[in-house]
């Protein structure tokens, strides 16, 4: 056999996946593009604001030489000095451009930040649900994922988290706003954390990292999220500008490590290195020249509001239970059956298609995407009522 | 200690080229920019043919929807396609999209390999002297480098590879156009290696991946550099664009996987998830999209000629021993001491900025990179004479 046993065991594994996109494909062809409603992938269909395309264009026209060619690994001194200002004006702290590295999107950051900080063995504790694709990125590096469970709301559970930190606990990974849930930390939760999680550095003698995964940090309902920064001295953030600028397949984010971070040089040095050696090298020349360009601005949030908010009441109205989500851009309801397989099958008969919870280390959950014109989610709403009345939430 | 330990060792290792650096930058701001003859690196100074620009500004003013979204993990299936057709045309083989998969560079490609084939203790076979990333690459996934030695004129020795190949053996992985040499494999060499292999995959039971790691392959002065396809079944291409488009920023190209690979299937679908699970997700959209506009535009290679000619028709003048490149924009001479580290040194107090042969696996030889403009490459040539002088290697 050529391939690794790893790799092997995990194309096995993910079979279930992509049986799933098969028969969405298979219905498709089937059924017609319009009549399927493929409410399962995060892919945003908006375009990115007029300020990426004016932007690339000026850069693109510029007669500037040299714009392709390598850059420090860690990314353009100029891109890199506008993010650490940027963080300046939000936490106060002394950011500057050492402690930010631009990065192939937020899954680059993580693998990076994975490589730098784990031993074979070390833990890294997360939140269920929660994106498994975690799971991968933790075991490149020989790591242990340790789920720790949430309360009813999602939100953090510390007694439960309390109970699960130990000698081996390097990092406490969050995702805020989440992916599938769509809550969002409060100011008053992160303190909480940052509280824990110092305590628990100096009872173990190692500082344990947080890093906080917010690719959708601007994708926000109600209230801004809060940022980590402020609340705990260990901190890191790896995101991308996948989701606020609508650009997911660009690949382009960064990591921000805290100033204040126990051992803020090593980290900083080895986590250039990692970008390196794992072959990242660096992040895209041209999208990293575009982001100081392009400032704050964010996709359009008023069409995924219009969304949540049509597809939550309808929700409710045909009887399933679900927290509102405030922020990114997903619903995560209760499954009617305790088998989310058996019902996102169900769902899959009326041309729905969603993700099992199980898919995110929660069964009896599933979860809906709502990324996508609020043409097709509102004529989405009366397969919503028919699968409701299969299993007699509604009459 | 917040970092793993192989990363901080690794910080410790690298400490060595980053003195080089930091000697550089000092000497620059002590004798001026003009004034110091920085031949260590290869970015190429040249700018990307002009195809780049206006393909790239075609893609960008034009008003099609969804080309900054995410596609399928292994790339657009046009650009595949695109790359497909070109490897059908030049080996005669079956190519298919299913066979490309787009990759952040070559760097990314290998790394993407090696998480897909090795096991640990796996071994992968290198030739002296050698790019020595691949130690880091092999070594993220637990794998081993095995280095065999060269001929005189650094070309494949057969008798001592036979030696080398074992059961652990996974991978021969070469470097043809060669950075640091410059010299290219021939058809005869190709077809003798293919046989060898093929002959000890038999014996040990297992196929022994052949991986060609060509970003030089079409930056060649006198005849091209074959294909390794037609000599070898478990055959794998990893390459760029980031020489011949001088973009090596921009971090795109592409793993071909020769569809008579034994495990041809596995190995395609594995290096898909090896590409997502390591967090490049995909390749950058913008530049997948530009190359079938490209086309097989290339940097003009006359500049890159003249310095090749100007440079070793001067360094055999003064005494230097050097094997002429036939490819790639490195010379690989011999140190007139044993220890290459002096000799850099001594070269470095003269402003003249190069790598020792150490860096390469392989001592008492230094590295000259000529991808610079001629007209400093001619303000050089004294340099050139005065440290021969200093050796005793020209009156």
């Amino acid at each position: 056999m050529a391939i690794s046993t790893q790799i092997e065991s995990s194309i096995a594994n993910s079979s279930m996946i992509r049986k799933m996109f098969e028969e969405g494909d298979r219905r498709r062809q089937l059924y017609g593009e319009e009549n399927v409603f493929d409410l399962s992938i995060g892919n945003p269909i908006f375009e990115p604001p007029a300020e990426v395309q004016k932007s690339l264009e000026k850069l693109i026209q510029s007669d500037e030489k040299g714009t392709h060619r390598y850059m420090p690994n860690s990314g353009y001194s100029k891109t890199r000095q506008y993010i650490a200002n940027m963080l300046n004006d939000e936490t106060g702290l002394p950011f500057g451009e050492n402690e930010i590295i631009m990065t192939a999107g937020a899954g680059g950051a993580l693998n990076v930040l994975f490589k730098t900080l784990l031993n074979p063995d070390d833990e890294v504790i997360v939140f269920k649900p929660y994106f498994l694709e975690y799971n991968a990125y933790v075991g490149n590096y020989g790591g242990k994922i340790c789920a720790v469970k949430t309360k009813e709301d999602f939100q953090l559970d510390f007694e439960a988290l309390e109970e699960k930190i130990s000698a081996k606990t390097k990092v406490v990974l969050i995702n805020s706003p989440n992916n599938p849930t769509g809550v969002i930390y409060s100011e008053n939760e992160l303190t909480q954390l940052g509280q824990l999680l110092r305590q628990k550095s100096e009872e173990y003698g190692q500082p344990i990292s947080l890093i906080s995964d917010e690719p959708y940090r601007r994708i926000v309902y109600e209230a801004p999220a809060p940022s980590i920064f402020p609340h705990y001295e260990n901190a890191i953030v790896a995101t991308s500008y996948s989701k606020d600028l609508a650009m997911p397949g660009e690949r382009i984010g960064y990591i921000a490590i805290s100033p204040k971070h126990q051992d803020h040089e090593l980290l900083c040095g080895g986590a250039v290195l990692s970008l390196r050696i794992l072959g990242f090298v660096n992040a895209p020349a041209l999208m990293q020249r575009m982001l100081p360009l392009v400032g704050d601005a964010c996709v359009d949030l008023e069409p995924y509001r219009i969304n949540r908010d049509l597809l939550y009441n309808h929700l409710l109205k045909v009887g399933f239970s679900c927290v509102k989500p405030a922020g990114a851009f997903y619903f995560f309801p209760k499954s009617p059956i305790e088998d989310d397989l058996t019902f996102i099958e169900a769902a899959q008969q009326l041309n729905l298609l969603m993700v099992p919870g199980s898919g995110f280390g929660m069964p009896g959950y599933f979860r809906i995407s709502f990324c996508f014109e609020t043409e097709m989610i509102k004529r989405s709403l009366p397969v919503f009522t028919e699968l409701a009345r299969q299993y007699h939430l509604v009459d």
